[in-house]
């Protein structure tokens, strides 16, 4: 038996460490899923004849997979069908929708799509929130990457036929089947403070402590949701679940897009992470996020893709450039929001919100070796000066040629290996005409 | 010889012509480079005997080619080499790299990449200002698209190391010598108001009025260029061209992002053109310009890429996306910029901008045979809904497959057919040292 399962050379070696780490030419060995070294060409080449498998990573960025902390991967099914409503009035229809067509099945089918285009895009990991969790997992294995998932929380009859009673048991059960599975992260996943009641939503985080696990949940989406939740409770979305005592490091604030300075400051002394969803709040008109200032204040922000009912779509490439670029413009300041910083959400605080800062979302050694190769040779983006710069700015998804699952290959030349699409993309295009008939 | 070159069935056909109309299974017969017929299958059925070549749409959108109304091929010699710096400050380092590496030979290089990337996804006419607009020509002839160009206007020494005095003679030479081209549409390009004296932006207008030919310049893309106008001419940018009467239908203003309601008021007034460049805007911090607004007053409305050197790439998609969610995010209003207008502005409007409204920017009878098609079938874009939708929001520049110019099958399978761009790649991607140097 090899010593290293897999070497790859001749790269650019984006590592997307703390410290920035960049080699001009250099490559990665990986031992038994995890990367064991991360070294210039010169030393790494001695270490060719121990390897099992080399590949050659000539004309490519080399990096972490992406880790995507907002998505609902099974909404690929609705992907299109509910256009230029605001949030609200878009939720209704939508809810129509999943509750006519979701099911275990129909939703590992809409997971499975979701899945397959983020891991053809270099994501690797990638928090879910959706109806059935289970079918969810299943979904993620099927085509290849980590998932966070768990019970929802939801007071209205959900769409998935269940009631507020039963999603305790749920939750727990959810938890105690994946709490030992290296590919899935657990937590406690309750819609919104809009949706869920204090009581709930304190037992949905009461749930997640006792076993360590995640707690997700959508937050500060839209001035309507504030003004809904200061009505109600007599407080802001941000300052109600301070209160109800729900926000620390392992709290993951999905949007956080209307947040006034104290709100800030609470984030920031917390602990817990704001996902920044820059496509979905533009196209429901829900907002520009204050991301600059959330990353002046100390709050942890990732990235999230959110779902492609609102988005049209799940690509990490687009919100990191967004990231970069969208508070440039809106704020007027050239130098908002580095390079360094947008990629630091999709990948390093990404891992660190899901409190697997320890495994995840850097090139290091002992992390598992989840990497995405990135073809830089194409017309669209020559030349080559920085290379950080170039992910951010002029790489797109199209770009990601091969990606590594704990050294596994998943993805080879633009292609899954471990199932085939087209099956399930024929299936879900054969499903619209019933999909539309639900909301006609 | 066949009735018909070339007849493509079996596609989704969005047209985007002035009634919007889309045909679910349908296509073109295209007979001496212009289309013929626009038609359901099953009046186009009983045409393919007639046809020397049949290519079957299946699975595809078949669509008009985006006209990118304005960028800076040449400029991609320089994609991503200067970054966070505000208009001004980076200007002077861009015209510093340009001046030390341009020539007619290296922009040809550079603007080859930068067509190549356009072609490849979709793009059929682009209006481009750059220093040597021959050579610009050059490139877009030998990569396949049509081009609109003309002589620059710049009083300070250019960076073609031109003098003022020069500008006029180069100006009437180029129309001179491409008036008559079917794939050149002529031009002249002052630089701005802030660069060029009004005498010699009422120059470039009497040229461009003595032969029909067009009028392309930035205006009003930052605050500090209105500032410096106004204090130099007492008179904000447009209301300064306006005084000038450079502003009527043969009128492209590139950007447009810094307008009070009385500008917005005599744009629409003069009939010209407001170029939408939504990456380059929000990269350089330039601001979101009011495009609802600009729409609303019946201003023409368009879409650029700008240069590469600012976008970092020049992906008419984004653009197209942008349009259509940024101002819905911005002004928090979901119904902001249709999908239906965000395409136009990218194809007919686009066209019309260009004096070719009646041979450009859509599928119609008449219209030159300039088209794309647009895979549909990938795990990223299903379900298809409603196919407008699906091309503003969930398809990228990658799944254009293939890409017709009057007929010619210009990119088939994502390959260039005129030429091999791997050559044009290498190269500059060799010199990628060199610019760097010229900065350092």
């Amino acid at each position: 038996m090899s010593e290293f399962d897999l070497i790859i050379e001749n790269a650019i070696v984006v590592t997307a460490d703390a410290a920035g780490r960049v080699l001009d030419k250099g490559g990665v060995a990986v031992a038994g899923g995890r990367i064991a070294h991360v070294l210039p060409q010169a030393e790494l080449e001695p270490m060719k004849s121990r390897a099992a498998t080399v590949i050659d990573g000539s004309g490519n960025i080399l990096m972490p997979g992406l880790v995507n902390t907002h998505c609902h991967a099974g909404d690929c099914l609705f992907r299109g069908l509910v256009e230029n409503l605001p949030l609200e009035a878009w939720l209704q229809t939508v809810w129509k929708a999943e509750g006519a067509i979701l099911d275990p099945d129909t939703t590992r089918l809409g997971s499975v799509i979701g899945f397959a285009e983020q891991l053809l895009s270099g994501v690797t990991t990638a928090m879910d929130m959706f109806w059935y969790p289970r079918a969810t997992v299943e979904a993620a294995r099927a085509v290849g990457l980590r998932v966070a998932a768990g019970g929802i929380f939801f007071d209205p009859p959900g769409m998935d036929k269940k009631t507020a009673n039963s999603r305790q048991g749920d939750a727990e059960r959810f938890i105690a089947e994946f709490a030992d599975a290296e590919d899935v992260i657990v937590a406690t996943m309750p819609h919104g403070a809009y949706t869920v009641s204090p009581d709930n939503l304190r037992l949905a985080k009461d749930i997640a402590e006792a076993h360590g696990a995640l707690y997700h949940v959508h937050a500060a989406e839209t001035r309507a949701e504030q003004a809904d939740v200061t009505s109600r409770y007599g407080r802001s979305v941000i300052r109600h679940m301070d209160h109800l005592g729900l926000l620390d490091e392992r709290t993951v604030l999905a949007h956080c897009v209307h947040l006034d300075d104290e709100e800030i400051a609470i984030l920031a002394r917390s602990g817990a992470t704001a996902v920044h969803n820059p496509v979905s709040n533009l196209k429901l008109g829900s907002g520009i996020a204050r991301i600059p200032d959330l990353l002046k204040a100390g709050v942890r922000v990732t990235l999230g893709t959110d779902g492609a009912i609102s988005g049209n779509d799940l690509d990490m490439w687009l919100a990191i450039r967004l990231a970069a670029m969208l508070h440039k413009g809106a704020g007027m300041d050239a130098e908002a929001v580095s390079t360094g910083q947008a990629l630091a959400m999709a990948t390093r605080e990404g891992a660190a919100a899901l409190g697997a800062g320890d495994r995840l979302g850097t090139l290091e050694p002992g992390r598992f070796a989840d990497m995405a190769m990135v073809d830089v040779r194409r017309a669209h983006a020559v030349p080559l000066f920085d290379p950080v710069t170039h992910l951010v700015y002029s790489a797109n998804k199209s770009d990601v040629r091969h990606v590594f699952l704990g050294g596994e290959q998943v993805v080879r030349d633009g292609q899954l290996t471990r199932i085939d699409v087209s099956g399930p993309v024929a299936e879900v295009q054969a499903m619209a005409p019933k999909i539309a008939a639900t909301i006609a």
